[in-house]
């Protein structure tokens, strides 16, 4: 396989920088007309990678969805993520997940395993713990040539209340970025949502000079940020930008999401 | 089903503070002898609980050893949390899940939903995204008479990157704390490591008067904290510790366990 950096590149420069989400809520489920179970997750799952397939490189499972089904969300999740990869999608596993250095080796066996049928390109971290206890799962990451992106700064409006305390001088989310920045090999990205106020957050520098690190950003479309705003929203590193789009892609239902796609993948 | 807190209590009063973790890591399984399989986790799940029937009031499932093996280790946690039900035990879910609103939504469903599988008494959340990201998380508990336990100070030594950054003066484990206390009714507690600076974090308070919030807290045993000092480490709140041992139930193997726990408990 070939190396995460090489596949997401390839991935981009081959069908640009949008994401899809795969968000199976009971709200878009309904929507959908569907009842609210592990198939349905599935169904659904299916026709958006079928959407996808040839028209989009990366899709983004967001996992609470799947969990809340248990065992047998999991199974449903499992399933999409073979039919992911057999249409050469890339999967960014939406977990945030985030525990002490033992306990994180469980959730990389998880979504990093050789043999895990969880196994992912990419996994969201949470770096509540520290982001320095995230370096192991790093590691494991790379060693199979995954990647991991670590929430910096969410565009939720309680997101201040943590993310702008300042240590040394620093906020949060700067200290994540700077962790990032030093131990990436293009492999370790941030999260930063798309409506989120860079300055605030301390992290205006995304903006002034390009920051070389992957930036998967939610909040486009349904939740907010226009497409067509991305270069004025991440300045000088909006090259790096993976815009994550879900609801908007969905909402038409089934028989609209080509459509949808096309007319994303137009805005930006 | 009685209130949450009342069975917490009544919990602890049978018998006491102890919390018996179920951490299926790789490197147990390989201690006790046993292949790294989901049935592996599910057996010696199955151990603990015939141990800590009549001896032990609550148990924490440590989900990420669960979730390595996909949905065949949700299965094998789901039987084992049946098997708790069965053996009168509280189950607190530790896996520090943590999102936006309307995500957080999923992992309620996952872990509160009144007929999911993954039904919990209570589920350990991380307040990156902001304390009050969490609001919606402990109505859905409240609902279904369970509780929540926040992450406010870890004691893996990464944390103080994070957990001591301050915002209006005041550390996040700080601000965790207060959040805690604000929107408690018994049902959401705190989540402070035993081996923990509790000056550094900037909760000394806890020491210092009852504050009257359940406390999970780990790194007792194996871990490094001593049994016998938890009045001497939560002062005027060690009532309302629960102290989690893991590691140092299960290091003798399986015939070792009742020995273990009944050791363990005399320490307290």
């Amino acid at each position: 396989m070939d190396r995460y950096t090489n596949r997401l590149q390839a991935a981009v420069e081959s069908f640009g920088q949008l994401v899809v989400g795969i968000d199976p809520s009971e709200s878009t489920l309904a929507d959908w007309g569907m009842n609210d179970t592990a198939q349905s997750a599935r169904d659904f799952g299916y026709e958006i990678i079928a959407a996808c397939e040839e028209r989009i490189g990366i899709i983004k499972p967001q996992v609470a969805f799947f969990e809340r089904f248990g065992s047998a969300g999991y199974l449903a999740l499992e399933d999409i993520m073979e039919a992911a990869r057999e249409a050469n999608l890339l999967v960014i596993a939406d977990a945030k997940r985030g525990d002490i250095g033992s306990t994180m080796q469980g959730y990389a066996q998880a979504w990093f395993g050789d043999d895990s049928p969880l196994r992912s390109d990419a996994l969201t971290l949470s770096p509540y713990l520290g982001p320095s206890s995230l370096s192991d799962t790093i590691e494991a990451a790379r060693d199979v040539k995954a990647g991991v992106f670590i929430l910096a700064a969410t565009s939720n409006p309680e997101a201040k209340q943590l993310q702008q305390a300042k240590g040394n001088g620093r906020t949060v989310s700067d200290r994540v970025l700077r962790f990032a920045a030093e131990h990436s090999a293009g492999d370790v990205g941030i999260v930063v949502g798309a409506t989120v106020n860079l300055a605030e957050f301390g992290i205006e520098e995304i903006r002034e000079r390009d920051i070389q690190l992957p930036i998967l950003a939610p909040g486009f479309g349904a939740q907010g940020a226009k497409l067509s705003q991305l270069g004025e929203i991440f300045g000088a590193s909006s090259q790096r930008v993976l815009a994550n789009v879900s609801r908007s892609v969905v909402s038409g239902g089934v028989g609209e999401i080509v459509n949808q796609i096309e007319k994303l993948k137009a805005e930006l």
